[in-house]
């Protein structure tokens, strides 16, 4: 394996607002031969995911990627060889391996999977990130009541999905944002919400009023502003808004739009309320075993979003934020 | 009484950002007959508060003050007369009486005051709005553990200084922030706070910094932006922000500066929880009880500022804004 080529998926410029296909180019490159601890992963499918839009500037909190160097991505794969000793070749595993054909990992930083006889994307999707994300925020931060009135942003998307399905088990009222007629219908057809709203087609204050009239008792953001302040001056007493992401806002972290109804949290006395899946690491088999069941018995769908060949790479992490997809998106490479 | 001349500081015009002196006029009014269910109060002290700037304006939530007629203000006094079964001449009372020297009031909405031979200000202020705000904010929003660090905003003023007492009750590390020398060795000296830090005295980053290495657990802010922001970047993972309110904003509730640091509060799980004390009314007893427990045993102090003659209400007020005040303002009629 030590000559074997390896295709990957290089950053090659920082991007200046939204990413073009420019920042990325796709390399070839010799896999190097394992040092002790070392283990080599075949990547089966890689996870895109929003906070890749973080790691690609040079101010990340969590570090960022080097010019010059693999993109960052979680991903799972098939152990080809291994030096460490918890690894055999054939083992599945899921790690941050990068948007490559073959991942080299230090074994303490990988994850060995059972999958249980289903897709190892599950194990990027609903298993993975997307799906504790979802499953964390809504149950852990917040208690849905039957009846509660919840919003959830990109609604039609990978943990909006998710966030929307469980408070519809939960006994929630659930309302959906989406963009365009088509995902409107997904959200209602396949999702199961109980109304959803264009942001595309018109007046966003005008479309919640009429959406919820009750009002909002819980808010799960995915997209910060300017759709937080219209959702604030929206908020029952007693609401509870909780913050996951802002894709409105990753293309410009330089410049964060603050929300100007803040207030609206000491008037209604509401909560605003922030994590990351990475806050439940160790309730991460707890979140597993709970989707999985969930999953089983049908009561919660996870809709897939794949392109396959690393140089549609750019082009697929691209429709994150332009939003023509529904659910979540991977590459094979 | 019904020919009595009434003193009353009425609203002459709505402000462009700081109220003058000129936004009010001192007129004499005739004193009106009682219609059914009215009582007549001889007013002993007018509460000057943050909400009142708000009352001023003409789109604050909660209804505003007429031009040409009485500021709306928190007052205590004495019953002179009354045509509502509850109350008798000499009764003690407080309600929403007006900056004026006679308060004629619906006696539904007026409370009897056992005074308990305490001064009837405290029932303003440390019984009162005040008092009651500072508790229900740092006893019921957080739970301060020992050695928890908490910081709090207008450290000085009426609310700040009682927070910053309870939190030291609790075992807290208790820093204030107030402006000037004078203001920070009271904070220190007469309220007992760990450190104090002068806003007025340099870049506030690096005095956090100095002041709370340990970053900051719980933040109890009374001021809003611009160190709102500057408090986010310092807070600890899993801290609570305590938002009471926003004076620096007060000016100029047209445009809020919402917080651009608000994504630390998905990157480091924290909580941004917002409240009034009317949001606690039903637990008022409870409050008052407690804090009357401190103030006896010596472990709560409050420091009230007076003014004397409603021709002086103008300049007092301001000095809510302008911070030339310790503790909480009062003008005696």
């Amino acid at each position: 394996m030590s000559t074997a080529v390896n295709t990957c998926v290089v950053l090659a410029g920082r991007p200046d607002g939204m990413p073009t296909e420019s920042c990325w180019r796709v390399e070839e490159r010799l896999v190097q031969p394992l040092e002790e601890g070392q283990v080599l992963v075949a990547i089966e499918t890689v996870s895109i995911d929003p906070a890749m839009r973080a790691w690609m500037t040079e101010f990340c909190y969590v570090g960022c990627v080097e010019l010059g160097t693999t993109m960052w991505a979680f991903a799972v794969g098939e152990v080809q060889d291994s030096r460490h000793p918890n690894f055999l070749p054939g083992d599945k595993v899921r790690g941050l391996l990068g948007v490559q054909q073959y991942g080299v990992i230090c074994g303490d930083e990988l994850e060995k999977i059972d999958t249980d006889g289903e897709s190892l994307s599950n194990h990027l999707g609903i298993y993975g990130m997307t799906g504790l994300t979802a499953y964390f925020g809504i149950t852990d931060l917040v208690e849905v009541q039957p009846g509660a009135q919840v919003l959830v942003s990109t609604a039609a998307g990978a943990v909006g999905s998710v966030v929307a399905q469980i408070a519809s088990l939960r006994g929630a009222r659930v309302v959906g944002i989406a963009g365009g007629p088509q995902k409107n219908r997904f959200c209602i057809d396949e999702l199961g919400m109980d109304a959803c709203i264009d942001y595309k087609n018109g007046e966003l204050a005008a479309q919640l009023e009429a959406a919820m009239p009750k009002g909002v008792d819980i808010y799960f953001d995915n997209v910060g502003m300017p759709t937080l302040d219209i959702v604030l001056n929206h908020m029952n007493e007693f609401g509870s808004i909780i913050v996951c992401g802002a894709i409105n806002q990753y293309q410009n972290m330089d410049k964060v739009e603050g929300p100007a109804e803040y207030l609206r949290i000491p008037e209604r006395k509401l909560s605003m309320l922030g994590f990351t899946c990475f806050h439940y690491a160790e309730r991460f088999p707890e979140g597993v075993r709970v989707l999985k069941q969930w999953v089983s018995e049908g009561k919660l769908k996870f809709f897939e979003d794949h392109a396959y060949g690393l140089e549609n790479f750019p082009q697929h992490f691209i429709k994150m934020f332009t939003g023509e997809h529904k659910g979540k998106l991977f590459i094979n490479p």
